[in-house]
């Protein structure tokens, strides 16, 4: 099936010795997360890795394994621990060249502020060949775009003001055409996650459903129990997500309605 | 080289949809990893995973791959989609079996809340054989301490306030001997990020070097420079890592002192 057929999986990248050592909540992570999925795009893992080439080209391999697009994030600055690209390009066999736009957009970056373009400030134009470049309008790392046997992968830096506004102008230099995602959430006070349970699974299996349902208990089941019931979809209109959701939450409303008077 | 004469390297397994979907920030991860760091283990991977039987079964076969000691968080409930235990136990090929300690805690827990067992409550006593339990004096699902070929693995719920003190009661099960690491950071003002670069790594690539340096940019290059630098080591005393780390700290001052006066 062509991917533009169905929506597409992705695997997001974090990379960071920090994130490892619980210094660092991995908030990039989660806003990648919610943008990719507010776009339709289906995230189906995560690695959080080491700042260390094998570790990095470990996790590009693996991701490509499994995902139509693969976001990276951490590991593009001058330093001898930003080897994010380079790790790419020698997991994948690409060799690393001097991209001409990135070179450009350093040079103006560092000539507007009078400032030389070291070694260590150069290494931020080298590029896996074959690379397109995101600009970066925040700091001075550019981001790229690799488009690698059908595959995306767009790798960003680590600030997350540069983060975001950088995977915002990539998302529509990937994605053709939007699914739509959506979900609504009932609270139900004085059920039990165990009540539902058995008939949620019964909904799940049922052929053709088109319907997600998870629930989140709100207190431990001994004292005020309650749960929370999320509903979602991923269709292509935005119409059939919310009318399969809603159908669904009906149903389900129909059934708490049903032993919420026989419970203990 | 047996265990105990390294320290031991961990990968911390999320399971969750909402977090792929950038609904819930991983806290869970970021606390885990602090623990196991602050006890000397080296977190050397993260995988985040989906609530579904093949995703949490890959995420342990991989895991198994490279780790010492792998915890999983999330999915020790009682509704459909708490499935980590049944995917464990299929992804190790090892027979799912009711665990008599987790059943009596689990009647003791619903019995005292004049609540019936019933079959979703009963699932939570379910265990790959061989497991050994971690008691949840928080909530009700039991938590697993799975020896597998000579590998941990720590099955928490996700519930953060009872992954938290399962998480430090099964440590000491599983750690016989801490190593310690610790760390030190000092901020240079006026000191870019890329003029401090070439010469960490020619330390970094030193023979022998036991220390770790990370240097955070605390802004971007053009307005008021400045880096964190961070230097950190884990041995097998505390005071060799001080030792180390402060060393290392001197030394770079001395560096920074140098090029201070002739920077731009």
């Amino acid at each position: 099936m062509p991917l533009d057929e169905k929506w597409k999986s992705a695997c997001i990248i974090t990379i960071g010795n920090e994130l490892l050592k619980g210094r660092t909540v991995n908030t990039n992570f989660t806003e990648i997360a919610k943008m990719l999925t507010d776009h339709g795009v289906e995230v189906t893992s995560g690695l959080v890795v080491m700042d260390a080439p094998e570790s990095i080209g470990w996790a590009i391999k693996t991701a490509l394994l499994s995902s139509d697009i693969i976001v990276t994030s951490g590991g593009l600055g001058p330093t001898f621990d930003d080897m994010t690209l380079a790790s790419i390009g020698e997991a994948l066999g690409i060799d690393m060249i001097e991209n001409l736009d990135a070179l450009e957009m350093l040079k103006a970056r560092f000539g507007k502020m009078h400032l030389e373009l070291t070694a260590s400030r150069r290494k931020m134009a080298v590029f896996p060949e074959g690379s397109e470049i995101i600009p970066n309008s925040v700091g001075s790392a550019p981001g790229m775009l690799l488009n690698h046997e059908g595959r995306i992968i767009i790798s960003l830096p680590g600030v997350p003001s540069e983060m975001r506004s950088m995977l915002a102008s990539a998302i529509p230099r990937v994605i053709g055409h939007d699914f739509f995602y959506f979900d609504k959430s009932i609270t139900f006070p004085g059920v039990m996650e165990s009540q539902l349970a058995p008939f949620v699974s019964d909904i799940m299996r049922r052929p053709g459903n088109m319907a997600y349902i998870k629930s989140h208990p709100l207190q431990t089941e001994d004292k005020n129990p309650g749960i929370k019931v999320e509903v979602s979809a991923r269709t292509d209109s935005l119409a059939k997500s919310m009318e399969i959701v809603e159908t669904m939450l009906r149903e389900i409303q129909e059934i708490v309605k049903k032993f919420g008077k026989s419970s203990a």
